[in-house]
Order: C-alpha cells, then structure tokens, then sequence
C-alpha cells in the first residue's frame, strides 16, 4: 500500500529524533567505546560485526513478518532460520560463542534451541566415554537431533513425582521405558515437538520393583529418514503459547519402549550389565551440575535481556516530547519524556539494574568455571577434595537459585515496566519489546519456578545461621556475614548508607541476616510449620540476593581493573549507576530496612526524598549513553522505537503501511452482508 | 492426529480433578446461587444463559483457533464475529446490555468495538437533535460505521498539542480537514484500520486564523459502496500489537478534505453559519462526561477482568498437585499447591480485590450516573444548579482518574500473578489467561495514561487541602477526610486496625490525607517544581484510591441489603475478604503506615506476621466457591486450566493432539537439507 506523494511529502512536527539523540549524546561524557568493551570484550563487538554483515541481508533471517503471521508458519520460517544458522556454523567453523551471538541477535528460539544447549550439555556432562562417540559425536553433527525429556504433564518442580519409568530387565539386557499415565506425558519439551529424533528421558529407575529414583536415558523416538516416530512412541507439539511459539516444545508417552543398556546415561549411577547391580554415584551432588550451569546462564543473561528493554525505552522517551513542563513560563514547546521524574523513576533505576545484574553474572559465571575446574583437578585427587568441591557445588547451588529467581523476575517485570513507560507506543509490536517479554517470561519458571527457588536458598541460609551458631561456620560469604551480624546484634548498626558505598554493603547485609535470624527463630525456637514460613522465605531469598547483587556491583565498580579501563568520569558514573540500584532498592524495600534497624528511618526518608531523586538528575544526561554502550545494532533490537538515529516515526508510518498485510484487505464492513471481504466470496465460509 | 488405543486408555494418575473440586465444592458454606445473584443481578444471570445458547455451537464463534491464526485470518474471522453478533442483536431485538454481554462472552475485541461504544456514545453526547438524526440513527443501524480519532502518532495524553486542523472557510461555510505532519497522522484508531466508513476527528478549529482548540467533526473517510478511501484520505490498519490484533486500530491523514458546517459536533461548541461566530459552550466541563463514562466503565470491569485469572489460577491449584508438605510425616502424596502460603498469598489477595474492585466499580458507576441525572434536571433549572453540577463532575473526574489508574493496573499485573502462579501451564494459551492479559493491557494506557491521570488525582486533592485550610471545605468524602485529619493532626491517630474494620477505613483516610498535606507543603511551603513532585504525586494518587476501594468495600460489606441477602456465613467470608483486602495492601504500604503514623509498628508487624496469615487459612476453603459465584461459563473462560470440572490434563492433552496444527506438519530435521519439510519442495522457498 505504497502511499500518495502528499503523504511521501509529509516529516515529523518539532525537532527530529536524529537531532535529539545527537543532543543527548554530545551532553555525556561517558566513553561509550571503552565502555562497550569492558562490557563485552573487544572479541565479541568483532564477532557481533562479523555475524551481522552475514545475518542482516539474508532472507532467510528477515523479521519483517514475524508478528502476523500463525503459528505454522512462523515455526517453519523458525526452522529455516535453525537451518540457515548452522550450516553457516559449519561453513565458517563457530565455536559455541559465535553460534550462541547468531541466535541472539536472530532474537528469536529457534526448534533447534534445546537441542543446541540442554541436550549437547547433558551427553557433555553425564556420558562415558563410550557414549560420548556413540551420541554426542553425532549430535554435535546434528545426525542425532535431541532434547531433554524431564517435566511432565502432571510433574513439574518435583523432580521425585515423576511417573515415567524405566525397568531393568535383566534377561535381555535392556530397559523398559514406559509412561504408567496420562499425567507420566512429557510435557514442554523444547525441540521435541516435532524436531528432535532422540530423547534424553528422565525416568523412574526399577531395579528387581525396588525404585532408585530418577536417571536420564536416551531414547531414540523418530525415524531417522522418515522422520515419523517410532512405534508404541506417542509424540508432539504441546501447542500455543503466550510466547516461544518459534519452538515446538512437545509432549512425549512410552508404551513398553525397549531401549540397550548402553543408552543409560553412566557417567555417574550406572547398572552393572552381568549382576544387574545398581551402582552409586561417587558423588550424588554432582548430577546438580547441569542445572547450575543452565541457572548461572540465565542470571548472565538477564542484564542483557533488560538491556535490550532500557536500550529502546531510553532512545524512545528521549526522542517522544509530551507536554510542556509545567512551571515553565512562556511556550517552550514540549518536553521530552525522559525529563518527567516520573519516567525517571521508571527507567534510570532499570538502567542500573541492567549493569548490576551484568556484573553480577559475570561473578557468578567466574564461580562456577572456577568451582568445574577445581572439581576436575579433585576427581584425581580424592575424596576430602570431592567433598569440598561438592560442598561449594552446594553453596554455589543455593546463591545461583536465589540470584536466578532475582535476576530474571527483574528482567521480566522490568521489560513490562520499558514498554509501559513508552505510552500507547510500547503496545505495538513495532516497539520490539512485548514479543521479546513474552518469549523471556518462561525464565521465570523452567530450570526452577522462581517462587519453588527460594525454599532452597533459605533453607541453606537456616542452615548456615545453625553452623554459625554452632561455631562450625564454613569460610565463606555467607557464613561471614551472618557471623558479623551475630558480633553486632546487640550493639545495633550504624550504616551511613548515604556517604559510605561500603556501608550500603554492609546494610543489606544486616538485612539478609536479620531476616535470616528471625526466620531460624520462627522454625526452630518457635517450631512453626514449614508451610506458614513460605512467604517469610521468598523474603529472606530475595534480600540475600540483593545483596549479592550489591555487593557483585560494589565490587566490580570499585575494582582497579574498571577505573583503569574506563577512565575517572565514566567509572564516576557507574559509581552513580552503583548507588542508584542500591539506593533505589532500598527504598522499595523500605519496611525491611525500618524493622531490621539496618539504617536510621531519617536515611530512609532521605534516600526517598532526596538521593535518589538526585542521582536521577545526575544519570539523566547519561542515559542514552549508557545504553549505546550495550552496542545492540537496530537488526537485532528489530524497533522502531529504539532506533539508534531517532527516527522514531517515519519507521512506525513505514512498517504500518508497508510491511502490514492487513491494508491489502478491503472488508465489507456491513453487518448484513455475509461476505467479510469485498468481492471475495470464499470468505464467507469463515 | 488422533491418538492410538494405547494412549486413548490413559487416565491421569492420582485423585481426578473432579473429586478435587467436588472436595472444594463440599467443604464451603458460602451460598453460591445467592452471591451471583448479587454481584450480577438475577436478569444477567438468566441473559447469560439465554445468550450462550445462542452463541457456544455457532461455527463462526468458534475460538479452537484464536492462538495459532496470523492476523489477517484473525481479524477477518473476528470481523465475521462481529457482523453475526448485529445481525443476532437485530434478530433478538437485544439492548445494550445484551450487546455488551455477548461480546463478553465472546471474549475478544472486533473491528466494530469501537464503533459500537465511542463512537456511539460521542454521537449521543455532543450532537444536537439534528444531528442525530442524520448521523445517529444511521450508525445505530451499522449504515455509518464509525470510529473516534483523537491520538495521533505524535500526540496522545496532551490532547492540547493535537495537530490536526479544521480550519472554518466562511465564503463556503465549510470545514477544511488537514493533517500539516507525519506525526499529525490519527493512530492507534480502534475500527479505523479497514473498518470505519466515517470517523470523529478531534482537530483544531481554526476561525480567521485563531485557534480554538481541539473540537469533534464527523468526517466521512471511506465511500460507502467500494470501501475504498476517499480521495486525499490516506487511512489504514496500525499493525500488528502486543494483544488486541482482531481489531483494527488505524491511522489516518487528510490533505485538505472539505466537510460541510454541519458536520462540527454542535452540542456544545459551535459556528454561526452566518457570521462565522465561534459560539462557547454553556459549561465546558461537560464535555468531559465521555471520559468519566469510559474510565467508570473501566473501573466496573476491572473486578471481572481480574475475577476470569482468578478463577482460572484457584480452580488449577486445587487440582494441581506438588510436593509432599515438608512436615508431614509418612507418605501422604502430593499437596493440592493452593495449600502452599506461597501461593495464598499470590491468589487469595487477588480473590478479595476482584470483589473490591467489584463494589467500587458499582458505587462509582451509582456517581455517575446520580450525576448525569442531577445535570439533566439542573439543566432546566438554572446557572447555579448547572455550577454544582460542574463541580460534582470534577470531583468525579478526579475520583475516576485515580481509581481507573488503580483498577486497571492492579487488574493486569493481577492476571500476571495468577498466570505465573501456575507455574509451566500457565504460559500455555490452553490456560486461557495470557491473550486475555495482552488483550487487556491497552486500559493501562488508554483513556488517560495510568501514570499521568495520578497528576489530575493530585492536583484535586492539592486544591481541596487549599479550599480546607481556607475554611471552604466543599460537602464531599474528600474534604470531609482531610478535615478530620487536620483536626487531629496534632493528637495523632490511635487505630485499632486489628480488631475494628471502621478504623481500617479510617487508617487509610489517615494516610492519604497525610500524604495530601505533605504535598502541598512541598508545592506550596518549599516552591518545589512539580516535575520533581509527580513521584510523590502518583504515591499519593495511589493512597487516595486505595482509601476510596477500602471505603467502597467496606460500605458495601456492611450494608444492611447485602447481609439480608446472602446470610450470616455469606457475609462473614465477604468481611473476611475485605479485611484481607485491606490488611494485604497495608502490610506492602508498610512504609507508608510507618511513616504516616496512621498505625503503629507493632500492628504492622502483626498484620505481616499474623492477621493475613490467618485470613489465609480461613478463605482458603471457600476459593472454589467463592470464584464460581462469578458464574464464569467454560466456553467464556475457554480455559482447560480453570474448566469447572477440573478436567485440567485430558483436556490439555486433547487440545495440543487434536486441536493443534503444528502437528500436522512433519519437518525434515536435517539443517544440510534446505526443504523444512518432507516431501514438501516448496517449502524451501522458505
């Protein structure tokens, strides 16, 4: 619908969106280079550049329809994108980083997307030798194409109810796998749906009848040249989703599938093939592995996800005018929409909040790597070794469910909270927000709901508090707070949260250790039921992860490294970015800081009035500055309301009448003709 | 794909859901019959009936595939749904409120929504008599379809900075429309895209070149047999949005279009056709009467927007099944997850703002029209009559604004909460919760932005703390509450939140009025600007509103024709939900109360820790009950997670394998072959 030439001769009202974002560019002094590399590294804004110049104009990849078309479609395009991805993997030889900046700036799962990241890690890390040539071999060269087959339709947390079996028989060596139910379905399996031809399928282990509990097998379920599933094999597409609808997660049922021994995954329990015996792991813990991997992933990837939200609300509400302020006198035109506080109050903190969860990802990341290598090292050293790298595995179990649950509730809640800032614009999907919310949400549920989460962080931290107490405190974090806290519970603290950085550390550290302390009281002095403390717990686990998070972002602000990167008046900014998440967190959880006595109710008062409305004027000037540093290319962000030039409407008007196949209808708009098109009597029948 | 035998045998493991709920069902003694009666009057109760007869086995209203179509067979199927819905209402001879109610039932927008309310209704407010001959009556018949454009791309909440232009031409005694931007393009126009054959335009009258500000003119913009624009109309569909994609939202430009004199909306303002005399409306104000309509409007539903989550979310937790309670001891299968605290205090929160908001919708919807009635009569009356009357629609204005912000936000981010709070099946669109959030969302932003209506709220109550200082305190609740608080401003306040639901009410009058004077002493006393106020602001505009639901609810627990109707044990479990309405808001103000002192710490603390909990253990039986009441049909909710069965996991299953196109496709997995399907050539085009 190619528009009239008085219509091609329109522009924008007012001062151009190019104009003002060259403004707000040119007021910062952020170094937004140096800045991006720290972020990134140097290596990654080369291999973004190198993958896009790929990506950008291959058709293969265009997003232009991805909101209108149905789901049968956008699966099948979904699948060619898969496609088009890894035969360039192959051709240009990516490693897993290149492969995994591919998919994200494509922005969107694709139906290899489980087979690429849960089922490759699960044969990585729970294979013998033996079956890592049999499976993964041939999986890495996609020849096997799989998932991995853990939730099921009536189990989704509880790991322990699954119904899903797998039977030994000793006679001919095999498994039985079997779904005893209706509820035993796999249920939300990505890549499963129509995609995978193996499965890793998490089962009930029978030994003799005796249940040892649930072990991972692979199982292969279609045919590898027609591509139909096997007999006695039930197997699809779950259907419909609020998002992900790229990804064909599935459902799957057993009727007496037998599968070889060999296909039980034996890194850790296996059978022994002659007694029929069932042999122990050397280390139950180290099965978790997997699930702290995918979890810490989810907590690095939630500043980036956020980022992409702030990038595109920054850009928007800098270039969008509404009103003209209030108290000004004379007609000075309208005002940006990034001045109002009330859009600052909304955005800045996100803005933070997107570096915090970055630095603290990168923490987390560090600890697992360093935890996997020292674990790798121990395996030949021995079993006081393994124990303690299983202890720390524990620890590191516990903080990454905890920052999990924090980091990507943030991340969802605060998209929602980007696109809502834009007004009636953020609805569209040309704002390229909502679908990337949508398709984010399940973060907030799989690998741990994020409620379910946070009984396991407080239940470590109630056990820390009991070792502390009895004098056996391990060395580390946590234990070390909790054992100051103890020091100064009666003297009181004295936090001067609005002069001192590090005494806003310490603060939200006697917070998480006072709810820690009272919690401990209410179980085991109290003995009050597990049950009524839930929602005590979600509280205590969300102020231990704040902590974490503020002190990660303290840490990582304060570093030499930074300041000597980024040069003193940027490292002066994140300082700002620093007080304004912690600051800002503060408040929101003003009532914790009152009754734990963390900090005076005149610093609270103060914080609210006063700093933090501050530290908004002083990051305001910044703010398109500190999102052009996450160095998203208007490709990927795929919204006209991010764009990095500005020009915020003509992209709106361009994609509306010329990418909308909506406008090549002409309805027949009158109730009493059946028609529903003009002159197109077909369409009647809908 | 129709399942083999073996899967056809399959029952879900475990206790049915039917015995779950038929448990709920029996356990409860709240008189169900008897509170749907009361929330919906005994003549909806029996339309419903009447109406879904009619509705659930016509084809065309068919909903099985709502979640996989593109748009353009979305919004043609929707369309199709519209035109039967008319031709049913002219078939029957319904009224609005059948109209209303089967669009309900319906359960999602179509392209005449907006014809058939804002159009409608902007046609019955500001026209005169012959007007409404000319253009009413036509409408009403669904000869003229229209639509109301006021947003533009450029402008929305500032309804002054609007750039379309009517400029008045005395030599022909016509209008020229003219759009002199891009950003002057109408958008976001419901039933503008490919429906409407006439819009209302909201355009800046221009007399000699002087600008009076923006007025209505009908304007025709299709022609009436092609459909096609008229010549220098340049109109279509926005795009694709977030949710609400089966209507057609659309933007619009004119180049110079001529209307005829008679084409300005007259009621109020209008042009001496003679001498070309710009005539004042007798009372300005009035003109805001369509707003107040739609915010009230949005208030009332926003109890039964969130009251379908809510049902949805309760049925589903009592037959989903997690987990063994950590303190049981022996083997006692899996706990129904509504018995978790963590849940209850996501849900049964909700439960009770559903009916809060439900009381409130009422009393507000009892204002306004009270009002329009007292206008009507003041009319003949007389310029005082016509005053009072002003000022209560001012009053109403601001009351409206506060409490739409309060409803619309609290509903939506309401259906999040009980979208996540069943976990994985909650993301699928089998829940039936997702689409109706997104379809949803649009009221958090419409009809005054949520954020920026708090600006309206706190400048009234700012004004009405002056007029009560100055000792001109008009007669209504808010100067009454802020009297009281002055009056015992410097005694303090004592109430007992705990035990006497009166001084629940009055604790929040408490706060909202301190709140109120801490405002103004910063406007007033310390000349801050307002831009640096609107945080404070919205806080306040929050406070008053909870004060004014708190109220409402309360009232309306306590009337004497509610207990007459529904029994002691009914209208016990209602006080209930208004105390855990109240005592839940508080204890996440807390800092608020803190501050304010409208109740002491220790009560706040007990509130936490003891008085919700509680409640929670006493609604919790009657959850089931209390959301059938809402009398939601299965075909409306069209929700396998909240069937009144509870028939959740066959239904599921029955859906995704037979309901669900994606299964019809088999894709080639390979990424070396190009085809994404087999034996399908054509599909690698793709």
């Amino acid at each position: 619908m190619s528009p009239p030439d008085w219509v091609k001769a329109l522009k924008p009202a007012g001062q151009p969106g190019s104009e003002l974002l060259a403004q707000e560019r040119s007021q910062s002094n952020v170094d937004v280079d140096k800045l991006a590399e720290l972020l990134h590294t140097r290596q990654a804004l080369e291999r973004q550049d190198r993958l896009l110049a790929m990506m950008k104009n291959d058709k293969v990849f265009d997003k232009s329809q991805n909101h209108t078309l149905g789901r049968t479609e956008r699966i099948q395009r979904a699948l060619a994108k898969g496609k088009r991805l890894q035969q360039l993997s192959v051709q240009h030889n990516w490693n897993y980083d290149d492969f995994y900046a591919a998919n994200d700036l494509l922005g969107e799962p694709t139906p290899y997307g489980l087979h690429a990241s849960m089922f490759l890690v699960t044969l990585r890390e729970q294979t013998t030798p033996e079956q890592k040539k049999a499976f993964l071999e041939r999986a890495e060269k996609y020849e096997i194409i799989g998932c991995y087959a853990q939730t099921e339709l009536g189990h989704g947390s509880n790991v322990r109810g699954l119904e899903t079996r797998a039977v030994w028989n000793q006679d001919d060596k095999t498994f039985t796998i079997h779904s005893p139910s209706l509820t035993a379905s796999k249920w939300w399996i990505g890549s499963l749906g129509r995609t995978a031809n193996h499965a890793v399928v998490m089962a009930q282990l029978y030994i003799n009848g005796k249940n040892y509990g649930p072990h991972p097998f692979l199982v292969q379920i279609r045919d590898m040249e027609t591509h139909q599933p096997l007999e006695n094999v039930y197997v699809g597409d779950i259907g419909p989703k609020f998002g992900y609808n790229t990804m064909d997660n599935g459902f799957l049922l057993f009727n007496n599938v037998k599968i070889p021994h060999f296909n039980m995954l034996a890194r850790f329990s296996r059978i022994d093939k002659d007694t029929g015996k069932y042999i122990r792991p050397a280390l139950p813990a180290l099965v978790y592995g997997t699930m702290v991997w995918v979890r810490s992933n989810i907590v690095l990837q939630a500043g980036s996800v956020l980022a992409r939200g702030v990038t595109i609300a920054v850009r928007y509400c800098s270039v969008r005018k509404q009103f003209q302020d209030r108290d000004a006198t004379g007609s000075v035109g309208e005002n940006q929409v990034l001045n109002y506080k009330m859009v600052q109050i909304r955005l800045l903190p996100l803005l933070a909040t997107m570096y915090a969860l970055h630095f603290t990802g990168r923490g987390m990341m560090g600890l697992y790597e360093e935890n996997q290598k020292r674990m790798a090292g121990a395996a030949q050293a021995g079993p006081d070794e393994l124990r303690a790298g299983a202890e720390l595995l524990a620890d590191l179990h516990a903080t990454s469910c905890g920052l999990k649950a924090l980091a990507s509730t943030t991340a969802g809640e605060g998209l929602e909270v980007c696109r809502r800032a834009m007004g009636g614009h953020g609805y569209s999907q040309y704002s390229g927000v909502g679908h990337w919310y949508a398709d984010y949400l399940p973060n907030l549920t799989w690998e741990g709901d994020n409620y379910m989460l946070t009984q396991q962080v407080a239940r470590y931290l109630l056990k820390s508090a009991r070792s502390v107490l009895a004098g056996q405190a391990a060395n580390n974090d946590t234990c070390r707070i909790l054992k100051n806290y103890l020091s100064r519970r009666n003297k009181g603290a004295s936090f001067d949260v609005l002069e001192q950085d590090k005494d806003i550390v310490d603060a939200f550290a006697w917070r998480a250790s006072h709810l820690t302390f009272e919690a401990l009281k209410h179980r085991d002095v109290e003995k009050r039921s597990w049950n009524s403390l839930l929602v005590e717990f979600w509280r205590l686990s969300t102020a231990h992860s704040q902590y974490l998070v503020v002190k990660n972002f303290y840490d990582a602000v304060n570093s030499p490294q930074l300041s000597a990167a980024l040069g003193p008046e940027t490292t002066a900014t994140l300082h700002k970015l620093f007080r304004l998440y912690a600051l800002h967190t503060l408040e929101r959880e003003a009532a914790e800081f009152f009754s734990s006595s963390a900090v005076t109710t005149r610093q609270i008062s103060l914080a609210q009035t006063t700093a933090v409305s501050k530290l908004l004027d002083e990051i305001r000037p910044h703010a398109v500055s500190l999102v052009d540093s996450w160095n998203f290319d208007d490709w990927q962000l795929d919204s006209s309301l991010g764009r990095y030039d500005g020009d915020v409407y003509p992209d709106l008007f361009r994609r509306a009448s010329q990418e909308n196949p909506v406008n090549d209808l002409v309805f027949d708009p009158y109730p009493w003709n059946a028609n529903v098109l003009k002159n197109s009597p077909k369409s009647s029948k809908l």
